[in-house]
């Protein structure tokens, strides 16, 4: 099988049990960064794990330091490619709890869209990957060999297995790496994620006096932690916007014409951007447009300020520490490693005389990367997704950051294809999250064309 | 009774006496800020007047709208000035309580120190100058005629008494207000305060985004709140120290040379200043010393600074809001007013684009002042401490503030004379407060030997 109009009727057949098997998978309440839910997490991981071998899979749990992640290997034709599907089956917290029409783990189909947590994050994702191979696998017709790397730590940044990837290499090796983890543009044309920042992060902390001062008896004469740690992140940036950490924006790789053109055709909407958040999209680089700031270009953002004082009135002190948190969104050939470098020299070169900083907590996430959207898979990508919809696939430079994906990407050898049906209504992350049925449909409708394309 | 020996030998007769007297005052747990303390403040307020009465002064009490302050006249002899005693019976709160040696209102005297809150700020400094005015009018030696205010706010801002002075007017009149709430220099040699700092305060609050925003599919494109407060408060002073707000250094009264030499015959030591606080005396503008800097000169201090995530390792986020807690220390001659409209200004006139700022509590304390070191007053006073040490009197500028002396100071028409004998050691406003009898004694020598002079 190999047209739309059979995976269509494949999947308007099947979908009875495809949604009672995606309702099992909604049922675990794996929620990894509770430690209390850390056997509900391993039945997860359990049940995917037979699930897998229900549907003709080699499966395994693979532990790591934290959650086991579940691997699974179905061997397709000899000489055809190797697709590796990356995935989590672990879900966000459900607090607050009151605010779920429905309990977060009992799911239901109401209006065209299934509610629980995971409906859409990642599980919903997986499950019509999953899907689509059986469905081919089932049909005779499966051509490559599926590789599957379902984690169990995303929700909580994935480092158990990053820490494992290396010795996972022959476990996981393949041509493409199939990441079905994203959202779809505004508009709902679907969507080729062409790729993603690299991040770092500093926690930053600035000790002064051995306890508070009154602010009276030594204002102009001790020096203040709460000011230099304004001062020292007021110099991370011009005062045009631009970042002043010597080096950070060295080996920034450059977007083609053909990239920025891509980057612009999906602007993003001032009035629609200060309507869903409140203000607009004014901040950032001179020189470039918002798809461009955040698709190509590095950000430095402050997550967080504290010091001294936070009360109704006034308190007549000077802190004796103060501190922040600090987050660095990478572009495109910007070595991680090396930026943070250049991040903490800047701030340790500027801490005023009498204070002392240090840095309790910084690391690197992972770099930032772009793919090629003439690459033979992106064009493979693109042709099945003009297929699903009257509108053209739509390009995106995310500027968010998935760690996980340049890792795996090195680790196994494969070329990533990012491509998911999320929206915002699905209110990933929020009470009474959802994904819709049609964008089930959708998504199990990519997967079996771009698989069967291979 | 005139003489030193006089006064001398009255203390150690009726010592026995001021002892019990003193631990009868400090027995009120007068807490001002803690509003189930109100009637005990109120208890204390009427134990004092009736002391006062007991002591042949006219009393009452006078209504504000918080506690009531005790207001007492002791008529001296016809054509002999007025002097207008300030003090307070409030005291601070007395936590942690579990960190006392002796419960904080239960006095003891342990080892030459009374114990208990209030020992010394401001109850045994008040104790011992009417103890003196006691000795004085029994000896019918009392000349001036002297009137009290005592009042029950100060550890809160004297805010409920500063609304009432106007309408005191009549009740206050005098030639010369006399307040021990202050301390010596640090080598105990007695100490003529020759001036405060005047205040001003702001909060203020920076709005951005209608809730906290993901720093990756935003860094760079929404404005942040928490960089925009850390760059408003940066803009405050110039890379060397000085205050960078247009304006509000204007019209400072500097200091006569004779000034500048006596502030600087009590110079900070570097290496005490650092074991007191834990830093050195580095901060604040070149071209001054440390003693001159707080005595001559406003600082703007930082006192906290709150914006977004500040737990244990990373969030990804841009926050929604920010706010800042700043107090401005003014010199004499500065105007309250137009100093905190510059800061204000200066402030407004920063904000990023797509931001807006608000000052939810901001206002004004007091001018500084200075006193003139060879007025009649001081230089009475000045005589009058040569007698009580071997060790000259030290003049001191103080950076600190109490907003209420110069509004007396106005309204009474009186001009001021600060002498204390606090220490640091007496750790007032900390637990085990505790006064030397050494220095009560002294206090009790000073006021008596001052008012004897008039």
């Amino acid at each position: 099988m190999r047209t739309l109009p059979e995976f269509e009727l494949a999947f308007d057949g099947g979908f009875d049990r495809f949604l009672s098997e995606w309702f099992e998978f909604l049922r675990f309440p794996s929620i990894s960064s509770q430690p209390e839910r850390s056997a509900d997490c391993r039945a997860c991981a359990e049940w995917l794990c037979a699930h897998l071998a229900g549907m003709g899979f080699e499966s395994r749990l693979l532990e790591t330091r934290g959650l086991p992640a579940v691997h699974g290997e179905l061997k397709g034709a000899p000489g055809a490619p190797t697709v590796l599907l990356y995935g989590h089956y672990d879900v966000q917290p459900v607090d607050p709890h009151d605010a779920w029409a429905s309990p977060p783990f009992a799911p239901e189909l109401r209006g065209g869209r299934v509610y629980a947590r995971g409906a859409q994050d990642n599980k919903g994702q997986v499950m019509y990957v999953l899907k689509a191979v059986e469905t081919l696998a089932r049909a005779g017709a499966l051509r490559p060999t599926v590789r599957v790397l379902i984690e169990g730590e995303e929700e909580k940044g994935s480092s158990a297995v990053l820490d494992c990837l290396d010795s996972w290499r022959d476990l996981i090796r393949a041509d493409i790496l199939m990441v079905c983890d994203t959202d779809t543009v505004a508009g709902g044309a679907p969507t080729l994620i062409m790729g993603l920042r690299g991040i770092v992060h500093a926690s930053v902390e600035v000790l002064g006096p051995a306890h508070d001062l009154h602010s009276g008896l030594h204002g102009g004469v001790a020096p203040n932690p709460a000011q230099a740690i304004a001062e020292l992140v007021a110099s991370l940036h011009t005062p045009d916007g631009r970042i002043a950490v010597a080096g950070f924006c060295d080996d920034i790789s450059d977007p083609t014409v053909k990239e920025r053109e891509l980057a612009n055709s999906h602007p993003v909407d001032p009035a629609e951007y200060e309507k869903e958040t409140g203000v607009p999209p004014v901040a950032g680089e001179p020189g470039f447009t918002p798809a461009e700031r955040l698709g190509f270009r590095p950000s430095i953002d402050i997550n967080g300020i504290h010091s001294g004082y936070g009360g109704e009135g006034s308190k007549t002190i000077i802190p004796a520490r103060a501190s922040a948190k600090i987050t660095g969104r990478l572009a495109a050939g910007q070595d991680p490693e090396r930026c943070l470098t250049c991040l903490l020299d800047h701030l340790r070169a500027r801490v005023p005389s009498g204070l002392s900083i240090s840095f309790p907590e910084s690391g690197v996430g992972g770099p930032g990367f772009r793919l090629d959207p003439e690459s033979p898979v992106a064009r493979r990508a693109r042709l099945v997704l003009d297929q699903l919809s009257d509108k053209p696939a739509a390009h995106l430079w995310e500027g968010a950051s998935i760690p996980i994906v340049s890792a795996l990407a090195q680790a196994s050898g494969a070329e990533p294809v990012l491509v998911g049906f999320g929206s915002a209504a699905d209110r990933i992350h929020a009470p009474n999250e959802s994904f819709a049925v049609s964008r089930f449909r959708q998504g199990f409708l990519y997967a079996g064309l771009f698989l069967a394309s291979l």
